[in-house]
């Protein structure tokens, strides 16, 4: 049997001339959510939709779809993920889910196909976040998970809200709320695991669960001369203390817990100056909400100690918590399998960044695929993905997409 | 026997009068080094030196001694401290061994008091370093520790020399460099030492040896999500490690041993993102050499400990290193004595701040005395010493001068 592959240089011509758009120095994309370039990379995107045959359609908030009928007229199943990027993004995140997606039609067109299901591919709005809050808008809105007015008057740094610019760049769409019947979302890794270990394809169990706190630590600032150690109430020392004692709590936990204090700000911040106050993030992950849980009381009691025994006060205010998603099993393992059949090298692997699939996790069988990212990297114009891991998660897509549309997303 | 005392009422005047010139908000003083404040401050000094009868002259790095004549035609012992203040700086730091200096005098001419040697009184010329740096650099010039010329030549933020700022404020003297026989300063503790003991008075035995590194330490940026524990080189971790170690350090040394982290950046200083670099500095002090050396050696092996377990690169680089002053026995024990004389508390004790005195060290008798600074507060509005502590310290100031100049600063 010949397994049926999408057309791997096509594919390439198209991230290349979508990464054209935007495109900054050193060959990264910055196509900020709504901006021009947004816009002119949306107007790409349907115009690509429309010479595939697709009947493209845009909701409220600005997502679009472009969908293939199936022999019967029930929800799609769906791919897709987002065009907008970071500010110094790279030209394979999110891109490559919606560029894969047009070529999974493509492909379905040249071989004359007609599945049961009907195909869908998505655009979706405000993936990461980077100028509009929250992240993965687009999806969430559509799937029932945000609502669309908050979403609308949601403001960037300059003052002008989603709803204004959706208007401005004709994004601003009245399609009723689309539905899927099943979801399988192609994107990079954006993590060291899969180059690690030498795999080429992640099937992915789903995404971990995040938990934000913002700790504000209050000394008493004083000379760092003068003041002998018993006296003091380092908020500097105590921030270094609960830093580390994150690291010990993930390390403890194990598994797939990590802990990262990524922003720590000290007051006055002088070298002679013991600090009076410290402000510092803490990001908890885990695919397993008990261990998550289990993570956020240990932090929690490690903050009580350190602030008790160094005579600090510490205030915690949580700034997103969201729940482990867990992918459906059977699109799991039909993407192990296929992966296995065509003879690549796979692993399960849950996400530890946000992705559009998981607000369709909720509404229907959902899956992910990831490919590696080289070093990584990305939100950086040096994210990089060799073109034949690209050609196999495609080719995996397509056949994975193949499959759910005979089978109303349940494979 | 009646012990000499001085004028408490007219020294709490004095240092009234002087806390207006340059009056801040809050009750605080802002006498930035050579603004128009500073010179306010210093033609008032000056004034009230000419009432006493003084001998006033001006270096060329703009200190002012005011000379009361002894017997002999000999370098004078000497009192003093500084006009200048930080930009949100109280009202007793520096000027109160001015104010005191002068009430000794003014004491001395009630009691019509011939001393052997001369007395004279200093107002050392930005001690503070808050505008222009080096700090005590008008007392380091006198006492040949610094060079003149660069001194001069040394501009503040705007880009404005300390010679320009001399002949704008008409301090640019030529009087030749000032030596004396012996140096007593009166100064607030700034730290919280002789509150937290209830004691009055600090005998002072020298100042600390300082030791200032500053560390930049390169690990990799990624995403707090995606990467596995096992793949970091996380910038920020290894700067809580390093800042942890180093208070270590300080309590496994002990003594007066102390170690401050006061300053810590990390970048991009993201709450999802892993730090790439963090910069961050140690300042380590101690009144022993050895000690000072082996902490410095120790936080070189714990920098390097940490730097290979996390697979960060760190890099050092030293801001500022000072051996530590010892203080003339003789003196500590005279000033030890007096108080105990007085029926005042003392306890002998480092400085863990720089003072003129410090400049004074190599060339005369040298001491100091401290009073008690209300939660060891200073460089701040809300710097505070109770009045009878002043009157306390201003008495002792008194009564070892006189015998200072009875003998030519040996006591």
């Amino acid at each position: 049997m010949t397994l049926p592959r999408l057309d791997g240089d096509a594919l390439h011509r198209r991230l290349e001339k979508l990464a054209t758009i935007g495109g900054i120095d050193g060959g990264g994309v910055c196509r900020l959510a709504l901006s021009d370039e947004d816009k002119a990379g949306r107007d790409q995107c349907v115009a690509w939709m429309r010479e595939l045959g697709l009947a493209v359609s845009v909701d409220p908030i600005g997502n679009i779809m472009g969908i293939r009928k199936g022999r019967r007229d029930l929800p799609p199943v769906t791919t897709g993920s987002h065009l907008d990027t970071v500010r110094t993004g790279g030209r394979y995140d999110g891109a490559l889910g919606v560029m894969a997606g047009l070529e999974v039609v493509a492909a379905l067109n040249r071989l004359e196909l007609d599945t049961e299901w009907p195909i869908a591919v998505g655009a979706f709005t405000n993936e990461e976040g980077a100028r509009f809050a929250p992240d993965m808008m687009g999806s969430a809105v559509q799937q029932g998970q945000l609502d669309l007015q908050s979403c609308l008057g949601t403001r960037d740094a300059s003052g002008v809200s989603v709803g204004e610019e959706l208007r401005r760049i004709g994004y601003a769409g009245e399609a009723p709320w689309f539905r899927a019947s099943g979801f399988l979302e192609l994107h990079i890794e954006q993590g060291p695991v899969l180059e690690a270990e030498g795999v080429t394809l992640g099937a992915v169990t789903g995404v971990q669960g995040i938990s934000w706190t913002e700790l504000t630590l209050r000394g008493v600032s004083n000379h760092a001369g003068t003041t002998p150690i018993a006296l003091r109430h380092d908020a500097g020392l105590a921030a270094a203390e609960i830093a580390v004692g994150a690291r010990r709590i993930a390390d403890e936990i194990g598994g797939g817990q990590v802990a990262t204090v990524g922003s720590l700000s000290l007051y006055p911040n002088l070298v002679n100056v013991i600090a009076q106050r410290a402000v510092m993030t803490v990001d908890l992950r885990n695919i397993d909400e008990a261990l998550l849980q289990q993570a956020e009381a240990r932090l929690g009691l490690l903050v009580d100690e350190v602030a008790a025994r160094q005579g600090i006060k510490a205030e915690a205010r949580g700034l997103a918590r969201f729940a482990p998603v867990a992918f459906d099993a059977g699109v799991v393992g039909m993407v192990a399998d296929l992966a296995v059949e065509a003879g690549a090298s796979v692993r399960r692997m849950a996400s530890g960044a946000g992705h559009d699939a998981q607000m369709f996790a909720p509404n229907c069988p959902t899956g992910m695929i990831f490919v590696p990212s080289v070093g990584g990297i990305s939100h950086n114009i040096a994210e990089f993905t060799a073109e034949r891991d690209i050609e196999t998660g495609a080719d995996i897509l397509l056949r994975a997409m193949l499959r759910m549309a005979q089978s109303g997303g349940f494979p």
